[in-house]
């Protein structure tokens, strides 16, 4: 048992319940308990206590969409059009990787997220098995689903037995460890064909895996599916069957209303990415709307060579922005929805009941920001300090899973005097 | 002479060369210097080095609009329509001002700017004489500018005659400062009549200050300033005649064609605030086609209470993303736009010719971001982690003037083996 005590706790519990001084008490994998500091170490008398001091503990972030291996593509093609910086810039480089490559670039990415308080991941890439491998190491939690598409140009042509294969030995593989789990991830409606849509569908149940896919995240895609479906993409993928509770949608940029009433009648998860959208110039997702409509919307990076961070502070604050103006209303998206969307919101996605909250039972999953810098002052509204003010860096302790995995140095920096 | 020295300077002179590792030579407050590490050490021998190791040097940017005292009403009131967040938790506070609370409310924004890179500003406020003790203490650089409104709720009612001889008093007492300065800042159009705004451009011709004003921040002002005038603000503003290019108008959000062309036309400097802009839902400005059209963009926070951060970095970001969006074309804002808006751009905002690029007699003002971080790793492009990844906490170093006036702790944090 550990006691960890800051200024501040937001416990983001059921009834959002911010407790200053706070504290919480860790046993093992678990938060045993949760309140003012006062309270809870009364009642844990014995144990180790360390006070955080002049800091907000917070439940761990959730970057609920990620590519983590394109860390290595960082800056490669910014500001171009979609398909010259896939043709020109990634294609290219993905021919060439080599899975010591993807392990690597992966672990930069989680070391990324772990010291900026993201303690869970949804990842989707190719060759998932090192990025499995190099999230084990590294202590995050995650959520690992294996790209399916109909062509693989990067990879010289595994077949889709043997790809699905490989997804069915990663899961066995990795079933039972405590904070990892696979995923199957097909790309989206424009690289794969109904039947792989359905065989894809079929091997998640099979598997008891979330089902997971890039969906209507512009126009253009729109677009393609009406021409070659006859039906917009939400629609379409209802039409196959494939689309249920434990079913997360990425971006979902291009939703209508009809769209919306679908993915809240299905009871899918969406995941909004807000920088990547504006970087690709793809638009602004209609959160407000899918949360009014009783939709989940968690927030993700996307990948690091589409944010170009993976920041999940600074995509909460992004995501709370540009949610008011989408909706055209200061009060659509409040600091609170915000980070919602960016914690419990995150655990829905992850289909992952026992995180996003710091309350008795829940994962000790954690980070504490820092007051002691001159943003983060004065604290006239906490929970609008951490989604409006922070920008991550003033993280200086991650715990995932009960175990501390990531220190920062003391913040703050000094004026000199002139 | 003092030499600095780092893994990449990203000068911003016209050419915008970057030097891998570079340096630049500071005498006294200036930059006498720049260019490759080994060609600068060679050309100044005998002097000081400081080597910033695996940084990166930069123009410090020009946060180019600001109420610099709202700290104190940080995360109040947010998440409300504009009206009531006034009229609930701005006006009832502004009232019960004391001139020493405006002080170090003032102080604490500039050493946030100070910590995140930030070496200009161009402040608008009340009592700013406040604000330019604040500023002289600090070291910063800044344009201040006391609000000219026709109604004073806030303050009890000085008289308008009141008002200008203090705007005089504080124009004269800090006219020989090496880096500040006084400007007139009617507050907009709906707070002032046609004859108060020709006596404040009048008043600034007169003292040969920069005028700057908030317009077009919403639609809501352009359809009374249609009501009123029979005019779009812009064109309002233009029939007044106060419109030059020693003028600065910060928003600019809800301007047409016609207005962009004017403000083409007239040389007046623009000052874009995307995340106040998003937070209340005021919508996003037409910054790429004013760039086209040849208007001077620069970026600014706007106030503490409607960002609700002083953090340029996180602002430039912001600036590029919606900025592209806004534009429905990814390489409509680049990275290097971005960045030259937040440095040559504020620079011109500011009439400042001295700053805004590292080069040879420009002012010895820039800061250092630290690439020791995940997050600014690998540097395939040094200009896209500035803008894509950088959240401004990388800083290490701040220098103003040639007077180093701000260092951060290392950066960096230590993932734990687990």
């Amino acid at each position: 048992m550990k006691l960890y005590a800051a200024r501040y706790l937001v416990t983001q519990n059921d009834r959002r319940e911010v407790f200053s001084p706070g504290a919480i008490a860790v046993d093992g994998r678990f938060v045993a308990d949760a309140g003012s500091a006062a309270a809870v170490m009364a009642r844990h008398g014995g144990a180790a206590v360390e006070d955080l001091g002049e800091s907000v503990l917070l439940p761990g972030f959730v970057n609920a969409h990620a590519h983590v291996p394109m860390s290595a593509f960082r800056g490669l093609g910014d500001d171009k059009p979609l398909m010259a910086w896939l043709n020109e810039d990634i294609f290219t480089r993905e021919a060439k990787w080599k899975p010591g490559g993807i392990e690597r670039a992966a672990r930069a990415s989680l070391e990324e997220m772990l010291a900026t308080g993201t303690t869970s991941f949804f990842d989707m890439y190719m060759l998932e098995e090192n990025v499995f491998r190099a999230a084990d190491e590294t202590g995050i939690r995650g959520l690992l689903g294996e790209n399916v598409t109909r062509f693989f140009p990067q990879l010289g042509g595994e077949t889709e037995e043997a790809l699905f294969s490989r997804i069915r030995e990663n899961a066995s593989a990795w079933r039972a460890h405590p904070r990892l789990d696979a995923a199957v991830a097909p790309h989206a409606v424009y690289t794969t064909d109904p039947g792989l849509l359905k065989r894809a569908r079929a091997l998640a149940d099979d598997l008891g895996c979330v089902f997971a896919m890039h969906m209507a995240e512009t126009k253009g895609e729109t677009a393609d599916c009406i021409a070659a479906r006859g039906m917009r993409p939400v629609q379409y993928c209802d039409s196959l069957g494939i689309l249920d509770s434990r079913t997360t949608l990425f971006h979902c940029v291009d939703v209508d209303d009809r769209d919306i009433d679908t993915l809240a009648r299905r009871g899918c998860a969406v995941v909004t990415n807000p920088a990547s959208n504006l970087k690709l110039a793809s638009g602004v997702a209609p959160v407000a709307k899918m949360l009014a409509a009783g939709v989940n919307v968690a927030i993700g990076t996307d990948g690091p060579a589409s944010n170009n961070a993976q920041n999940m502070v600074r995509e909460t604050w992004l995501a709370a922005l540009v949610g008011k103006c989408a909706a055209g209303a200061p009060d659509a998206m409040t600091a609170q929805m915000a980070l919602d969307m960016a914690t419990r919101g995150g655990a829905a996605a992850l289909h992952e009941p026992k995180a996003g909250s710091l309350a008795p039972g829940f994962y000790a999953d954690f980070f504490a920001l820092s007051l002691d810098c001159p943003h983060m002052r004065p604290v006239n509204d906490i929970v609008s300090n951490v989604v409006y003010c922070a920008t991550g860096l003033e993280n200086t302790l991650t715990v995932v899973d009960g175990r501390e995995v990531w220190r920062g140095p003391a913040k703050g920096g000094l004026p000199i005097a002139v």
